[in-house]
């Protein structure tokens, strides 16, 4: 990645170089050539599709406009889990609002809380399908989702669109952020933050331990899972924190073995 | 223009109704379709072209994606001078410094300029050329021009993608000329929050288990309580979320006893 943009400072275009972003099951090769164009413009770098229908293509090329880069740089996982298995923080762009809620920003809070992140956060943008963006199930993965504020007559933005608005104001916070910067929660924090793989362990294992103890009952699990997911991740946990809950489950199966 | 946008007052609609994107001499008809898709997502309706090379067009209606009625309704004119000449303000997107010096403002000063104007003031946002922008001509008509922030290395945007990320912030700008207070994570939230005695009801509660499975030792408790309740409490849990967590414990009560 050699990044030669003289209008910011290093540590600005770091956060731009470390912000990736995930389509999930794009269907037009050509929005993945047009959002590679929106991410350069904006110097961003880091693209990652989740099982796009076609891949690499000449459309999507095409669309890129001289962005041809960041198509031959941008990888391609099967699963959502894998592509965001090493960030700290991920966030889903979601058209509507869920039925359960979930912490929602608009893309300019976005910006100012991935600014906000550790200086080495690896941090994720998920956008989802043309048609039906993102499933529940995929938003739970998130800790935050982005609304991109539209009419709401006609909020069919295009993805690519999306994905150039959500890199715009990361572009402008990062621009802003060469005058102040504040962290997260106030204080410099003294852990690294948990990763996706990390937390995805975590919820596995806590699944079965709440099986085990007759709480979740796996023929009828209502919400449970998605509330426990949306609670630990909007407290964005560190790597201490994750580890006591994990080690607090581990404990339980001893216990419940041994007895 | 009938707009139904109920998430907005009147008088914010009516910034974005009497704001027009004037598209100079483009010459890809994909482009006017995307433009005009752009522009209705974010709640503007007045599309003026100026000698487009081709309008209409099967392709801008097919790269409108159902904002025809945009389409429908635009006007199409041989100058720019016609374009803007019942505007009060107008405003002149450029890539680059000229030699001439005129007053620059981003996407957000841009917006910021349009809102303070007088309520009935007709706004025109221009953009150019797919390859050239627009001339030094065309840009001595503008009160102001407006940058969007790009990678120096790369600021080949595409030419609907300004207009989405114009049309963005002056949708941002007219929302936040009318907010009020927000929730704390941007959603209206489905549950109350867990009050103080609730909170120290479940940290007891799981003080006492995590002693039971050996995981805790009362002898040498170190930060683990200290730990938790911070997480706990940055996820500032609602009620059912600490039901569901003290639910939890009682099952481990019970299957240990049993066992």
């Amino acid at each position: 990645m050699s990044e030669q943009d003289n209008s910011m400072t290093n540590s600005a275009l770091n956060v731009l170089n470390r912000t990736r972003i995930v389509m999930v099951h794009t269907s037009h090769s050509g929005n993945i050539g047009s959002a590679a164009r929106a991410m350069k413009t904006m110097g961003l770098h880091h693209l990652v599709l989740v099982e796009p229908k076609q891949f690499p293509s000449e459309e999507a090329t095409a669309l890129s406009s001289g962005a041809t880069d960041i198509l031959e740089r941008a990888v391609v996982t099967d699963t959502l889990e894998e592509a965001v298995a090493d960030c700290d923080f991920v966030i889903g762009a979601s058209a509507r609002s869920r039925n359960l809620p979930w912490p929602l920003v608009n893309p300019r809070e976005m910006a100012t809380k991935v600014l906000a992140l550790p200086e080495d956060a690896k941090v994720a943008l998920v956008v989802g399908r043309e048609r039906s963006g993102l499933t529940n199930e995929e938003l739970a993965r998130c800790h935050v989702h982005v609304n991109i504020p539209a009419n709401p007559d006609y909020s069919s933005l295009n993805v690519a669109s999306a994905v150039q608005v959500l890199c715009y104001e990361l572009r402008m916070s990062a621009i802003a952020s060469q005058e102040q910067e504040k962290p997260e929660w106030g204080v410099e924090w003294d852990q690294p933050l948990a990763k996706g793989k990390q937390l995805e362990g975590l919820f596995d294992h806590w699944e079965k331990v709440l099986v085990d103890i007759e709480f979740l009952d796996p023929n009828n699990p209502r919400h449970l899972m998605t509330k426990l997911r949306r609670f630990v991740l909007r407290a964005l946990p560190d790597e201490v924190e994750a580890n006591i809950l994990r080690g607090m489950l581990s404990h339980i199966d001893k216990k419940l073995r041994r007895n």
